[in-house]
């Protein structure tokens, strides 16, 4: 066996993820120190409550209650505690010691990554997330080296696996949201408090750091336009598979060129119609995917799962040896390319296409009162499915009829408002839904 | 606009890939150099004939035929001539000139990785390739650094888009591969002599690049089973689909593990039976994609365009700027880990399952005689489908069957037996095909 030097490793919390990455750091030390070119110690696990259940069994005298003294001295900090105090605090502790911080933390990122990445350039220190944007899924270095020479256009990602596990049953069993919710509560794939996920705060956070990183931009987190799934159901879900859609959670992640050649990004996060023909719509069950398309590239698809204790600590581990090796290796840190520095434009200046779903009065006329408002609207019809759902048996009319539209690309704005005259014409009973369809 | 430290760049060959590289780094010069935190300077493109036409006008002051002089003084040489010789020689001069070298030149990496990767650990120089593998996949990254905690089990990668062309289009329209392959060559996407495609010579020196950086262990190009896909005809497509297959040329790179925990590769190219549900069925076209299954983040699947100069030239960029970005921040190469020497076994040794397709005479006792002979091979029948073929009219008899055995796993060596007693058997008329089943 080679003989290597030993780096420190101080592990900042043992919930579902950090037990695996101890467990797989003490199981697989000798291997990955030939990989890292170092060995690794696990020096201590910093924890709440040294007495909660862990998923691994791990050696009794590695936790310790005392983070700050953990850290002091340590090469590698792998912070795992989720969430953002004291999970901030320890990781500025981190930084400000001297240490390499390799961390899963979403929301850390998302809402003080500028305060965590610049603490690290001023020390050299480097920051390693892969784990916080797609769990397994490889997607940092693609996004920051990889694709460092191209220009990404575009990110349409699924994010997050509990509403994708969701929306892909209901779409397979036509199941409602709530019951199929509740059967993911179950089953351990949605929490008992399943708001972040299905309300799509996950989902944001994760797209403000690939936005972040895609666009060389630094994308606060409130730049980012969030919509949930709990809106979704049966009937918008056979309506898009009628018109061969399948409806996703999507984190999109756009540049967009204005007429002077000045560009700015959006970034937005809602239920949006994906063609059943798009590599996306085959991501099933609690999978993630994050599709990029790059100037020069074309189109990338990068799959695998998004979440799970043993997957993510697979990306955590893969950080820590890239830590390693910088610390041998020695030279400073890359640091974050922030130069662009697009701004982010409100949901509003959104283009995208549409289908509107609308109940009308079934008489004569309406259809033309519809497209006449939306052609005052600047919104262009692309395609139109009129359907009678509830006739008068005795005139066959005075019903009321189903109008799905499909319309061309639109301004969100101007989409907005023209489904606001709509809803007030007097012809249109009820605005069924609203989705966006993205994916050319 | 930042100053910055200006790195010498040196072009070695301006073909498909070539021109878009220098295209990209004169257009997107700023942009590269804020990626990069360098001014990427391009000194020079050597070419063979000054005058040959290229892909995108270049200012000819450029060129030059002295790579040899180019090369001194450059602090990274883009190598995109392909081939062995002169690429080999270049890209050593350029390691001894204190050069880092990008390349996409897989046949040089596949047959002489060894020899170039040694010459740059010496002098701390850094190899990139991203491009030789996949394309403009990001699969190096992932492979070497995201993964690099995780122990890979297994790939199977759709490595070579003329071949999935031809497959993906006599599976969509029942066609024959030569009127197929002719049609791909009027299109450009099969080149005038294919040898290299169609006989899986291009697969298998990417499959020996993927298997070394999976499993840290030089893979010479002798050690990769081949196989092309010019046996594959429009019956055997026809007869994958009735079972649920589609037919894909793949590269598979597999992690063995013997009784005694010793561990062995496998690395081989070969068309292969792959479930339609499965993620790689799906991949169409000329298009690429590499399936991962690592021990801890699970099964990952990258997808892209693994081939066109504009696309490719992203990969190189890509390297580029990771090279400039080290030459900045100063730091040895992490140079490739092939610690683990893991040997590769021969084909025989591969356990897999097969589909084997035979015509046998349509008599009694026919199906037990064949099942005998499987059975003292050690090959365990899965299923078995025989439908007649080519009755007598008058008897009912004395026709042929066709016969479609799926196998459980079995050792190839042992399968390969078993096939040659049942083709000597007497009963067996015709063995029509045999082909592995991959993935689980």
């Amino acid at each position: 066996m080679t003989e290597y030097r030993t780096l420190r490793v101080a592990l900042l919390g043992a919930g579902a993820v950090g037990s695996q990455v101890a467990d797989l750091l003490l199981k697989h030390g000798d291997e990955l120190a030939d990989r890292a070119g170092a060995t690794l110690e696990l020096a201590g696990i910093a924890v709440r409550d040294l007495d909660a259940k862990r998923d691994v069994d791990l050696p009794r005298e590695l936790f310790t209650t005392d983070a700050e003294t953990l850290i002091v001295g340590s090469d590698i900090v792998i912070e795992l505690m989720g969430g953002i105090e004291p999970a901030r605090t320890q990781v500025l502790h981190a930084i400000a010691s001297g240490a390499d911080v390799v961390t899963a933390n979403k929301a850390l990122l998302a809402t003080h990554g500028s305060e965590v990445f610049e603490a690290a350039d001023q020390v050299g220190a480097e920051v390693y997330y892969e784990a916080a944007a797609a769990g397994a899924i490889p997607i940092i270095r693609p996004l920051r080296d990889s694709l460092a020479g191209d220009r990404v256009v575009r990110i349409m990602g699924i994010v997050n696996g509990t509403t994708n596990y969701i929306l892909d049953r209901m779409d397979t069993e036509g199941a409602d949201f709530a019951d199929v919710l509740a059967q993911a509560q179950e089953l351990g794939y949605a929490e008992a408090d399943p708001t972040a996920d299905v309300e799509g705060y996950d989902a944001a956070q994760k797209a403000a750091i690939l936005a972040s990183l895609a666009f060389h931009t630094t994308v606060p987190l409130d730049a980012v336009h969030r919509e949930g799934i709990t809106s979704v159901d049966a009937a918008m879900i056979e309506s898009a598979r009628h018109a061969g859609y399948v409806i996703k959670l999507l984190a999109v992640c756009e540049r967009l060129t204005a007429a002077d050649g000045s560009e700015s990004i959006s970034v937005r996060v809602y239920p949006a119609l994906v063609d059943r023909s798009h590599p996306l719509a085959s991501v099933h069950g609690a999978n993630n995917a994050v599709f990029v398309q790059a100037e020069a590239a074309g189109d990338l698809m990068f799959y695998g799962a998004g979440a799970g204790g043993v997957q993510t600590a697979s990306a955590v581990l893969g950080d820590v040896v890239s830590a390693a090796r910088r610390h041998i290796a020695g030279g400073v840190g890359v640091g974050e390319s922030t130069r662009a520095n697009l701004p982010a434009v409100p949901i509003g200046h959104v283009i995208t296409r549409y289908q509107i779903t609308l109940e009308v009065d079934d008489k004569p006329g309406v259809l033309a009162t519809v497209a006449g408002i939306l052609s005052e609207g600047r919104v262009s019809i692309a395609t139109v499915e009129q359907t009678v759902i509830e006739a008068d048996e005795n005139t066959q009319t005075g019903g009321s009829a189903r109008l799905v539209i499909g319309t061309h690309k639109a301004r969100e704005q101007d989409l907005s408002e023209t489904v606001e005259r709509l809803a007030a014409s007097g012809v249109v009973e009820r605005v069924v839904s609203v989705l966006r369809v993205e994916g050319n």
